[in-house]
């Protein structure tokens, strides 16, 4: 009966074309209220990160979770349209065997926590024996040239730099080495690479993430190391010649079909201008991943069903995508781009969650350089919504997934919750349920949903 | 070397009596590159949490702990003085025996998840026995009267609000149960209480906490018990007649001898504006107060380390205060305010950090009616240092140690990290350093430093 009154009284509020700012502060509370008092993201994502697990593209468990998170969007009943999109995506498989010894002077060996690399070849059956040096940049690899790289095995071990306010930009300067080491290391010679896990913490986990070959240049096997393995294959360095014996054996397989999943509410009043929330379905294929980007996914899935339960009637047209392969290719992305483009689309505004299911603190944007300007000076509208909760809005943002919208040239949006702790579980065995938080999950939830409500309401 | 250019660079900026924004924003980033790369806040805090463990008020752990930071304080040589500051304190001890038995029909049993609340009396050896009648706020008490009451078990059973967007708030708005049940249950004849855990986790670990007695009615005993037992008692009570057996033993003794403990650093150029930064030493018996509030006290500890490892020189007096006896008497902050407002002190800004080694968020802050409009109308002169950190500087906010300086005039500032998990762990078991997160605990001393830093340099 409560349910009812509810869904009536927001109706009769939100049949007007606009809305006052005391109605729109009190629905952006009513989002919050039920967000965190009925949400079912934690439950979805515990299915996904715990029950389904790791997603890689291409594998079994990511189709699974197409047709797990096209089910939850097929029940709920405000979604005009629900399909999935077919794309592309590479297949990559990690194999068995992922063995790193290092031996140093007078016999002595000691094996380390170790990941391939996504996209990584496999050293062959026998594996890879060679000398190990460690270097802190891509820049010396050139310097030091074959004479000193070839037939080596080159570690490196630049760390995260602590100091940096934001963890992102601390994992971007530092994810070079992983992303281009082994390409780079292999023009001069090099037989493998080891990379230092690209984290903050010290502890014994390995965190695994894409790496990226260069035509032309001889692929050679490329993995990570824990940064406990990482800090003692250094200290042993300083006095000792380390040789490394590396197997590891996964396989590069060809192209497969797989799928974005989207859901649709098409907009009573200005149907042709798309407010997108999505997130990515892949994983990789240790954890579960929980933050990556599952989190993303059932925020962006909330969002919808908050709505609905609200009985709210968008304005504009609202999808909600699943997007696949943002971890190795982008696959999803481009081929989303691709039919929007083709159908003549326009995104207005388009959210990514992708950083975790952490405590929201607000939302960084960005736009093509022809457009940015005027949204710019229209985005302090929202602070007095956003502030009561603690959420900023500001220039800075968007997401890899929905980069591919920018010549669009709508608003791209890019979620972002505290960081202190993502680059913590960030492509490890540890990005599971257990470390996510409910409350800072559904907080996330409804945040995104807010701002969508906002923008649906008064545009950008 | 490097160390040595780094206090000569730093003392030739800041002897001049004021200085430029530029280098303002630069000493901050020194201070949070410092505190993130050489803190030492979270090594103390694992001594204090896991080596000390629970140190409340009177126990031989809070001597200890008193010992271990003035240690700490005497290792620091920018504090011209060190010293332990007398107060008494009541001493409460839980005892061996927490039983918490239910029966129901048919004679099934079941035992709960139980801590006596803090200052409790025990049952006696033989327990009490009652039937449990639940209740959701003190004021129902009256109208139920002792014709419902009389002889029984109040089990208080409102749970936190989980869609108050401060979990304080929620926790406020329920704690008065924990707080006031057991005297308001005596005044209408009950023989002792149950209080769901004042928490939004739903679990198994009971939250201790402090609870009053009111002279004139008779004490009884009362116990928290955890949200997943209040829950199952809750259900049964549905259907059942429900009894409980309860046994405890803890003993309220005389009231004991104990200290603060206080570093300063006389101020060069306004030596009787006081800048004070504190926590508080004592915590709950169970866990470790690492959150509650080993972590305030390390916050502190930290900003005297990393201010004077930057070769700072202060303008004004900045005092390191380690309160004792927060829990359950506030004995150590009345202490300090007496014996300041006896040597007629002026606190220009009193920060106490007691919310948790999270993310920093921000300061909320208050005053005296008569001067706090002025204060406010100041502070935005810190916010182009302190949102570079996502921090802000808002009204609203103190600390239960430092309010009692009010009557001096100046400004009492508490520091508010991110409130999400406070409460699962508050005042339990879970208390203790696994449940710290390092970088989130260092950039808590990193901004409360930063703070200190511009007040002292700019006032208020």
């Amino acid at each position: 009966m409560i349910r009812i009154c509810l869904i009536l009284f927001t109706n009769i509020i939100f049949l007007a074309p606009s809305i006052g700012q005391d109605e729109a502060a009190l629905f952006v509370k009513e989002i919050y209220d039920h967000t965190l008092n009925k949400g079912q993201c934690d439950k979805w994502l515990s299915f996904l990160s715990d029950t389904i697990g790791g997603r890689l593209t291409g594998s079994e468990n990511a189709k699974t979770a197409v047709n797990y998170t096209y089910g939850i969007m097929s029940d709920l009943p405000v979604l005009d349209k629900v399909w999935k999109q077919p794309c592309i995506v590479p297949k990559w498989i990690r194999g068995d065997a992922e063995e790193v010894t290092i031996a140093w002077s007078g016999g002595q060996k000691s094996s380390l926590d170790a990941l391939s690399l996504g996209n990584s070849i496999g050293t062959g059956p026998a594996g890879i024996q060679g000398s190990v040096i460690e270097v802190h940049g891509l820049d010396t690899l050139k310097i030091m040239g074959p004479q000193l790289l070839k037939d080596k095995i080159v570690f490196f071990n630049r760390p995260m730099d602590p100091t940096r306010q934001s963890t992102g930009h601390a994992y971007g300067e530092a994810v070079d080495q992983r992303v281009h080491g082994a390409a780079r290391a292999s023009a001069e010679g090099a037989a493998a690479v080891l990379v230092r896990s690209v984290t903050l913490l010290q502890d014994d986990l390995p965190h695994t993430g894409v790496q990226s070959y260069v035509p032309g240049v001889k692929p050679i096997p490329s993995l990570a190391i824990s940064t406990n393995a990482a800090n003692k294959l250094s200290a042993l360095l300083q006095d000792n010649k380390v040789t490394a014996h590396i197997k590891n054996n996964p396989q590069v397989l060809d192209s497969v079909h797989s799928h974005n999943v989207i859901g649709e509410i098409k907009g009573s009043e200005f149907p042709d201008e798309i407010i997108l929330i999505g997130g990515h379905l892949d994983s990789w294929d240790v954890g579960g991943g929980a933050h990556d980007d599952g989190a993303g996914c059932v925020h962006a899935l909330q969002v919808i069903q908050t709505l609905q339960d609200l009985g709210y009637r968008s304005r504009r047209t609202i999808r909600c995508v699943m997007f696949m392969n943002e971890e190795n290719g982008l696959g999803g992305g481009k081929a989303y781009a691709r039919a929007s483009n083709a159908a003549g689309e326009y995104h207005l505004a388009a959210i990514e969650s992708d950083s975790g299911g952490f405590t929201p603190r607000g939302f960084g944007c960005s736009a093509h350089p022809s457009v940015f300007k005027p949204f710019l000076a229209n985005l302090q509208k929202f602070d007095e919504f956003l502030e009561p909760y603690d959420l900023y809005l500001k220039a800075g943002g968007g997401g890899a997934d929905i980069n591919p919208l920018k010549s669009q040239k709508g608003l791209l949006i890019g979620f972002k919750p505290d960081n202190s702790r993502y680059f913590d579980f960030h492509h490890t065995s540890a990005d599971v349920m257990k470390n996510v938080n409910v409350r800072e999950l559904r907080m996330g939830a409804a945040a995104i949903t807010a701002l969508v409500y906002l923008i649906d309401q008064n545009g950008l």
